[in-house]
This record gives C-alpha cells, sequence and structure tokens, in this order.
C-alpha cells in the first residue's frame, strides 16, 4: 500500500494533550493500513516565542542563525509525538529536515526545495516505522540548516507526498475545511468538498489561510492530492485535485489578504525608465509586489504597487534615493485590503467584472485587477468584510458546494 | 595564536540579559587576541522543562526521541548567543553537535565521545569568526543524534579543548572556582588556586558539581588546563592542571553527594556465586554502584552496595528475582549521604583515617571505604552537614588554600 502523508500544524500539537488526541489519529490511519509520514509544525506560539527572544537581543538577528533558532521548534514537536507513539505501542521515529533528506538552496528564512532524498524515511517506512519529520526546515548543499518561511510545513509535506509517491497528502489545521470565504467574516460562507488546484493556488495566494501557496504549487506541479481536514473533528473537509475531476464553476470563493499597502509613485518621467528603476530597487530590496499598475498621465507616469504592509517602510526607504526628481511623488495607504474572487474563467467570463463591480455597490474600490482565474479588488481595510459579504450573497456563492464525496 | 575554549552553563545564559553578559564576555577574550570556541548549554531550566513535557505523555519516554527533544535546547542557546555576538560587530557562527563533528557511540542519553572531527570549527577560526558550539550533544555513526548525559557539556568543551589543541578550557559556572567543601553548607570552605585532575576527579566524582568527572577525566587524559570560573563575576577562579605544577596537601576538599542510598543484601549463598549474580543483574539493569563492600558472615555472606537513590527503585526490581533463596535478606536505606575527603596520599598515609573518624565524633558512620586519595563516608542523611563541617575544621581545610597565582 502506498504510504499516506500527514500534516500536523501549530494548533494541532500545541500541548501534549493534543499531541496525545493526534497520536491517537495517527495509530487509527496506521491501523487501516497506511504506512505513515507525519510532518509537524512547532507547537502553539514556540516559533513567535523563539523569535521574540531573538528580538530581545537585536532588531535584525542574522538569518543563519535565526533559522538555526527556529528550527528548534519543530525538533521539540516531532520528538514528543514519537515518544506518544512509542507509549501507544506504535514503533516511532522522528527525523529533522536534514535527516529527512529535505535539499534545500541556501536562502536562510525562505529557502526552496530543490530535492528529497529520503533514503532513511524509506528505510524506516519499510521497517514498519511511523515516520515524523520536522516541517518548515531542510539543509543546504553547504550543510547549513535553512527554513522554508512562513507556512513551509505544508510544503514540507506536499514534497515529502510526491517523492515518496504517497497516495495523497493530508493537511490537518484548526479549520475544517476549504471555504467559499472566511466564515467568520462570511456565516454563509459553505465547505467546498472539491477543489481544483489553480483555484486552491489563487485563494491561497490572496490571503486565505488554510493552505500555504508554494504546497498548492508543488501538489499541482507533481499531482499530489492533498486534503485540507480538521484536526480537532472527524469532518470530511476538502479535497484538492486536478481540474478534470471536478466541475468547473465560475466562482469559487472569495479570499481577502488585510495586511496590504498601496504605495504609488506619480509625477514619472515620461519614458518607462522611471518605472523600471523603481521596480528594480523594490525587487533589490527583497519585497514581493502583489500587484503592479502602470498608467500613462499628462503630467508624467503612475506606477501603482500593492505589498505587504509589513515591507511598507522598507519600501520606501529603497526608493528614497530615487525620487529626488522635481514633480515625483510618492502616496502610500496602509489601510486597505486586497478582496479577491477566484474562479475558473472568471476574468474572460462575460460580464465578470461588471457582476462583481455592481455587487461592491457602496463599497470605495480603488482598484481593480484580473489575473485568468482571480479578480482582486482593492478596498479601503474598514469596507473589507462588507465587500466580502455582498460579493459571497451576490456571486451566488452560498449554494456553492458541490455534494461531499 | 592558539584557539581558547570557553564553556558557558544554563545558569549562565538563562536569559537574554545573560546571554548579552556572556557575549560580551566573550567579546573582551578575543580582543585579547585569542581565536574564541564558545560550548554552551541550554537556557536556566530548558532541558528539564522539556523533560516534564516528555514525561507528561509517558513515564519512560524513548532515549532517542529524549536525546532529540533535549537537543533542542542547545540550539536555542548557541543561536541566541551567536546572534548576540552579531550585533555586537562580531562574525560568529553556531554549530549543533553534529555540524560540530562530535562524533559519539551510540548509547542514547549517556552516548561517549569518539571522535571529534571539527573541520567546520577549524574553517570558521581560520576566517576569523568566533564559533559557538551546541554542548551536551553529538552524533553517530548511524547519523542519531545523542546526548552526553547531564553534565556533558564540560566534556564537550574540553573534548574539543583536546582536539582543536586550545591554549586551555574555561569553565564559566555560577560559582567562582573549586572550594575545600561546599561554602553553602561550610561557611568556612574555601577557594584553591589550583587543584590537580586526580584530587579534582575525586571532587567531581563524589558529588562537588562544580565540574562534570568525565570533562575531568578528558582534560587529564589529553592535558588540557581547565580554568573552572564564574560568568557572573571576574574573580581568578581555579586552574585543574597536572600534578607536578602544585603542592601535594594530603587532604584538598571535602565533598557530598547526598542523593545516594544503600542497599544490602544478607543471608547470601556461601561461595561467591551469589554476590556475582547480585551484581551482574545490577548491571545489566544499568545502575552504577558508588561502593561496593564484601563481607562474610557466619549466617552467609552480606553484600552492600551504595547507589543513586534514583536507581533504588530499579536495583530491586532487578534482584527481585533473585531473592527466592531462603533466609535472604535485602535492607535498604534511602536517607543516607556519602561525605568523601579528597587529598593525595590520603588513605595511604598514616593515621589518616583514625583522624577522620575522631573528626567524625558524633555522627553514626555507618560505612567507610577509602581509594589512593580518597574516603568515603555513609552517613545519615541528615548528619551529612555537620559531618562535613566538622572534617573541614579538623583536618585544617581552613588555612589549605595556597595564594591565587
Amino acid at each position: 500500500m502506498k504510504p499516506l502523508v500527514q500534516k500536523y500544524g501549530g494548533t494541532s500539537v500545541a500541548s501534549t494533550e493534543r499531541i496525545e488526541a493526534v497520536a491517537d489519529r495517527i495509530v487509527a490511519a496506521q491501523i487501516a493500513g497506511h504506512p505513515m509520514v507525519v510532518v509537524v509544525s512547532a507547537m502553539g506560539d514556540t516559533t513567535d516565542d523563539l523569535l521574540a527572544l531573538a528580538r530581545r537581543i537585536t532588531a535584525e538577528p542574522p538569518a543563519r542563525e535565526l533559522d538555526m533558532l527556529l528550527t528548534a521548534g519543530e525538533r521539540i514537536s516531532m520528538s514528543l509525538l514519537s515518544i506518544a507513539l512509542q507509549a501507544r505501542g506504535r514503533p516511532a521515529i522522528s527525523f529533522t529536515g536534514s535527516q529527512s533528506g529535505i535539499i534545500t538552496d541556501g536562502r536562510h528564512a525562505d529557502a526552496k526545495i530543490l530535492d528529497v532524498r529520503g533514503d532513511r524515511i524509506r528505510a524506516a517506512l519499510a521497517a514498519g516505522r511511523i515516520v515524523i519529520v520536522a516541517g518548515f526546515q531542510g539543509v543546504s548543499a553547504e550543510r547549513e540548516v535553512t527554513t522554508l518561511g512562513r507556512g513551509g510545513s505544508d510544503t514540507t509535506a506536499v514534497a515529502l507526498a510526491a517523492a515518496l509517491e504517497a497516495e495523497r497528502c493530508e493537511i490537518y489545521t484548526d479549520v475544517d475545511g476549504v471555504y467559499t470565504a472566511d466564515p467568520r467574516v462570511v456565516p454563509q460562507a459553505v465547505k467546498l468538498a472539491r477543489i481544483d488546484y489553480d483555484a486552491m493556488l489563487e485563494l491561497a495566494s490572496h490571503g486565505a489561510r488554510v493552505l500555504h501557496p508554494r504546497s498548492v504549487e508543488v501538489a499541482r506541479r507533481f499531482g499530489v492530492p492533498l486534503h485540507v481536514r480538521s484536526s480537532f473533528n472527524d469532518s470530511p473537509g476538502t479535497v484538492v485535485e486536478p481540474m478534470e475531476r471536478i466541475e468547473t464553476d465560475v466562482v469559487r470563493g472569495i479570499a481577502c489578504d488585510a495586511e496590504v499597502a498601496t504605495l504609488v509613485v506619480s509625477g514619472l518621467p515620461a519614458g518607462p525608465g522611471g518605472a523600471a528603476e523603481i521596480l528594480a530597487a523594490v525587487g533589490r530590496a527583497g519585497i514581493r509586489t502583489l500587484l503592479l499598475l502602470q498608467a500613462p498621465a499628462p503630467s508624467g507616469g503612475e506606477l501603482a504597487i500593492l505589498l505587504q504592509e509589513a515591507d511598507l517602510e522598507r519600501a520606501e526607504a529603497a526608493l528614497r534615493p530615487l525620487l529626488a526628481l522635481p514633480g515625483t511623488q510618492v502616496r502610500t495607504d496602509a489601510q486597505v485590503a486586497a478582496v479577491s474572487v477566484v474562479g475558473h474563467a472568471i476574468h474572460s467570463h462575460p460580464g465578470t467584472a461588471g457582476l462583481i463591480l455592481s455587487a461592491l455597490e457602496g463599497v470605495r474600490v480603488e482598484w481593480i485587477s484580473g489575473s485568468a482565474i482571480c479578480v482582486t479588488c482593492v478596498v479601503p481595510r474598514a469596507e473589507a468584510h462588507r465587500a466580502m459579504a455582498q460579493l459571497h450573497a451576490r456571486l451566488g456563492l452560498e449554494g456553492a458546494s458541490p455534494p461531499p464525496v
């Protein structure tokens, strides 16, 4: 039988009691016959607590040592889970990212997985053991400990599932699946029994926190079936799978990223040079632009950038030397949110943009931008929840879910 | 210049403030010209806290996973110390036991160091970096994470000092040197400016907690000069060095191990078989005997064992199957302490035993046993402090210290 990969997030392993509950769940899956590989995050707020210790020493801890520090978190949760499984009479063994053969590039705090060797995992599975793997971490070719960035444990789990040709990868979290919108914001939101990789990727990229976007990318690339479930109940959850297996609704869900900001540079030189230099400077500062809009204007070009609110200050600092030209001005707004509508062919579907804008009646839409399967509206942060509720109601999402499988 | 190895214990790195103070001390030593290698323990009670988490899950956590769990502790302290040094503009890098090439046998929770490769440490030192190394931990030939047992960070530091041919190994702790007796028990105790390896080994083996006995053994074998100092002040501390450099007092100090117990088996078969089987069973249970006494008696032999109090219950369980013989009886006493007098030629010195016994006037001495340089007296635990005070006064230790160097 093919192995099953399960991933448990920080909330699911936040205490020894929760770890014991997870152990019971793993034993049940093993009894059902699966060779088991389990990826864990650090317990509860451990990662934040460790980060706070480092920040008490210096505002900018070096990334290499920060990775060394933070990887202590999964080391604790994985060994405790292995201890709990062995206390239940199940042979288990825990492996760090390095021991698991999670080979990454050398970019600390944001490393990318280059290869998954997994020899020790395969040997342990062949010996009948439940294998516990530290999420979020790997090792570079230079034998340096690396981390994959926030949410990286999802990526670890999917990459392992791909390398081990697992039957599927189950992501256990504190919500019981993927919803048409955040149910805390839109009470009418409906759980999706199924969603395809592309729509899931858009939802995850635009603020739906249930899965990390990179994990969805890896799952799509290697065709790993993903199953999002709650570790707190036995609700069936949501299956993320290739497109062909499911019907193609135009609209699949609504996501909101409330921690964004806009930065608009106006009065740029007429040629393309001005905007290109601005973007190059932003890139050099390591800042990811979420949306870009460049419009010509009579008084010089205007460039609008949507970025993470946390990056705004650094972006302004990076641009300061470039803005000495007379007439060049920068406006920023840290009080915005990006509300995204995700679904297949949404952008090309006749009338979708019009439908969205009319659904947003009464909301000040500052910016609208569409990709093939996603339309993002930048709105004042205070109006974001109302925007989501109106979109959810007017786009017919309340009856969106196919029946559970 | 030869490298300097410093080791900081858990109290010395118990908070970010203490870690910053340690960083200042390291910078001062580096400015004095030394290539620096710094070994750290886990912060404060971290190791105990992690152990308590595991014990909440099961009374007997498997040793392999416990090692994985506990090694998270030094990972946290070492990366924070490296962060603090870099915040002071000093290039620094932290290495785990595995990255440092601390190769051990595979005996979890009590691994022995087989080899110190240290390639990455040497390369980092050559690049002008301060190297921070996780104490207490290593890696086996099977690439399993191991720990060296309690106090193992001292051993890591001394083994590294030997492998790197360091000028000396400085052990920073919360006391400012080696005393003739525990100053909290015997206020008249005097700090020793110097002590030789053999006497230090006996003191450490008999309850003086300032140095771990194995670290003294390694220092003696490789001739590594050890320097015991406080991380809380600039007091000169105690130098541990070969015998030839110092005068040979008969008595160097008094140690007390209060966490011991006696187990006496009486009515054993007359031949040696009975006692041998008892000792074999105790050995198989992994229990270390601190003292042994076998006396013939008219009604059958008697075997007395001094052991750690924590091992008593396991020892009784191990012996239960052997004690079915009629007439065989076991007495135990968990309320004893072992008070040891350490010094050169103490056992062979005429009259020493008599002097010790007369110094212990009014104390019930249950057992007395001497090696070449150490006499151990087993006394009721409640009388141990009085025994130490009387021995300290009567054996002339109050004027024992040579002047500080």
